[in-house]
């Protein structure tokens, strides 16, 4: 008999549509879903979804996913101290087993609190590619690079950049050039970062206005703030991904709009490293920003979960900015859903037919979950990971009954084999 | 043959003591620690302690446990609409059988995030009493009031508050007086609540110094700041356990912590609510105040989840004093534990023979605490409240793995009842 396509059914479940929560089934059809609501069952794969509720799967638009290995390393530091003794020394010791098996630990973390994409920057990029390939979580691999003002460090670094690049294009990831930041990259290495992006196609994922030293530093140096410089060269595009974009003026924040940037607020990272102000994000949604969400990495987190980020995001925006009426929950949501997944061309992020089945169960029998007054409150404001049961990546079951693949074996091997790695590290 | 008491093992489990986690053992008879370490088993019950830490259990020093029936229920508002439009008409239809199951609910979350102690206050405390005992989780009730600044409601409401303090003499709870605060009591309402506290053995339960407003509105009106008026009528002593505390004065500051006053900070609540400032911590840490932590209740946070909240105060003080150094790990572990317990009379807090057996057993396999580098940094900064395996309260347990009594059955029946009541408070 010829192979029919894969029809999945998750059954009797509170499903968040755009038309907000309907009651029902969701029909998934290989990779996408078919149909949502009074669907007749005529599937091979049955989920119960009673007391569950149906979410799109979270996006983490920026981490450096394998720095789980320094995970509460060191902490409660100043900022170079921590950089120079602690993170800095480690790093140069990493090679690429370290890098793919942290990732390993950070992907099976990023899908069981409900996280079924990832925007990454960090060394290297093939294994990075290849622990999220197998992970089966989506992911966009940078080829990161610095050149710290030195042509010729530029010229081999952006060798290095290409060669991985290519590299990891047999996986099943999106890529990107991630030129780190404008105190570590000079403005030729972006602007030949940009150039290559449009020539391959590429992402572009970068550090953009992080600190006050930053945007200080940088001014004095070349007399206009930073985004504009980036615009002479044609470095703000679609294809941007600028992660932290806290220290803007708002003309930069109009520019960013104006060409469509992408950015990724990291509140909980720019709380713990202390960077002095949150993001503006009133001004961004006056100016057309599309505003996601990310966690950073695990050295200056200490997680990777989504599901608590989004409530620092809302009360890092409300208090800061003296309103609680500020980044409400559904806009939080949208910003860790559809957006994101608008940053990266991807239908997904979003419960209706046609698009990618990139899906949440979440156990409603959550004590933190009840009442049921508001399903997205509930998960900005009180959900927690444990809530996570069943994760769907592009059709495909990753996450069962909370477990990666169903059971803990292969977590305990990724684990066993990074606590080794972190081990040896840091003896 | 004579009933011996009963004696339980957590065998070969990484216990946090005083000295750092030592691997080995720990030894409860009946309610207490009889022993940490390389201990014999001689036990009744034996309970798996491979792959999980052992830590004290925590304390959540300022809530409102009933008002998980509201939680998610209105968000992203001003304050004074928040609760005029919609928290004050619930509450205004609040029974005693409401509280009851709200405060179970409660009770069941914070269970199973690891905290066994909570301080309370809101309406009907002898069914916050009843819920707590039933569900053998330690707690202080309060009886609440106000008067409005009207000498015959002062009369009535204290005469309630003592016909309440009497009712709940029978449960296995500590009691506490609970004027709510200086914009809703007189002074004098407010000395007699502490010369009753001192006639009767009681705590005190308080929200002092929450917004600027209430802080300048009392100057205005006589002419010193809250703290030193207080003193003067012989509110502030060791029985005081002050919320909030946000807008203090440095020599207020001293003031509490010369009279021994433990303050409950709510750093969650704090930010949502916009009360537009972080606690002065460094100043309390050199006064000498008690500090302690409070998830506050759920319309304002909107969980009781401890792990959570330690978080939020270490990243919340770093971030608004703009030095990562402050709030360290190790700091707020401590007054989520050993500080509270002392706050309550309590020999609990800390993992050491002789101690009350209140501990919680964290499951180690859980991604986000792997590595190991620093146990206390992952339960602060990377921790959520899936890893709570086993909670045991005075020596009973009373979450195993995962579950509250180590099943469904109660949970579902407390989640049912509280969601009928929830649903027919807003209809």
């Amino acid at each position: 008999m010829p192979k029919e396509s894969v029809m999945t059914l998750i059954k009797g479940a509170k499903v968040l549509t755009p038309k907000g929560v309907v009651e029902g089934n969701v029909l998934i059809e290989e990779n996408k879903i078919a149909a949502v609501g009074d669907v007749a069952d005529k599937s091979d794969v049955v989920i119960d979804g009673r007391k569950k509720a149906v979410i799109p799967g979270l996006f983490n638009t920026h981490t450096h996913a394998a720095m789980v290995l320094f995970r509460s390393y060191a902490d409660d530091m100043v900022l170079h101290e921590w950089l120079e003794k602690k993170i800095w020394p480690l790093e140069a010791k990493l090679d690429s087993e370290a890098v793919y098996w942290g990732t390993k630990l950070a992907c099976i973390e990023m899908l069981k609190s409900g996280t079924i994409f990832f925007n990454d920057m960090y060394f290297f990029p093939p294994a990075i590619a290849k622990a999220a390939e197998e992970c089966g979580i989506r992911a966009c691999v940078s080829a990161a690079f610095f050149d710290f003002f030195n042509p010729d460090l530029l010229e081999e670094n952006l060798k290095k950049a290409l060669k991985d690049l290519k590299e990891i294009e047999k996986y099943n990831v999106l890529r990107a050039i991630g030129p780190h930041a404008v105190y570590t990259v000079s403005l030729d290495g972006l602007r030949r970062a940009a150039e290559i992006a449009e020539e391959m196609d590429l992402f572009v994922h970068f550090h953009l206005a992080e600190t006050e030293k930053e945007v200080v530093d940088f001014k004095k140096q070349h007399g206009k703030p930073i985004t504009k410089a980036l615009d002479e060269i044609g470095f703000l595009s679609s294809r941007l991904i600028a992660a932290h974009s806290v220290w803007l003026e708002d003309a930069e924040i109009e520019l960013l709009g104006k060409r469509g940037v992408t950015v990724s607020h990291c509140p909980a990272s720019n709380m713990k490293l202390c960077v002095g102000k949150a993001i503006k994000f009133e001004e961004m949604k006056k100016a057309g920003v599309n505003f996601t969400i990310g966690t950073d990495g695990a050295a200056s987190n200490n997680n990777l979960d989504m599901l608590e980020e989004m409530k620092f995001a809302a009360l890092l925006q409300k208090f800061h900015y003296s309103d609680p009426t500020l980044m409400k929950a559904e806009e939080v949501f949208e910003a860790a859903t559809v957006n994101a997944a608008r940053a990266f061309g991807l239908k997904s992020g979003v419960i209706d037919e046609g698009y990618l089945a990139d899906l949440v169960l979440i156990d409603l029998k959550k004590p933190y979950l009840q009442p049921e007054h508001n399903l997205v409150a509930n998960l900005i404001y009180a959900a927690s990971s444990g809530c996570v049961d069943t994760v769907i990546v592009d059709g495909r079951i990753v996450v069962e009954n909370g477990y990666f693949m169903g059971d803990e074996t292969q977590e305990i091997e990724i684990i066993e084999k990074t606590a080794k790695i972190a081990l040896d590290l840091t003896n």
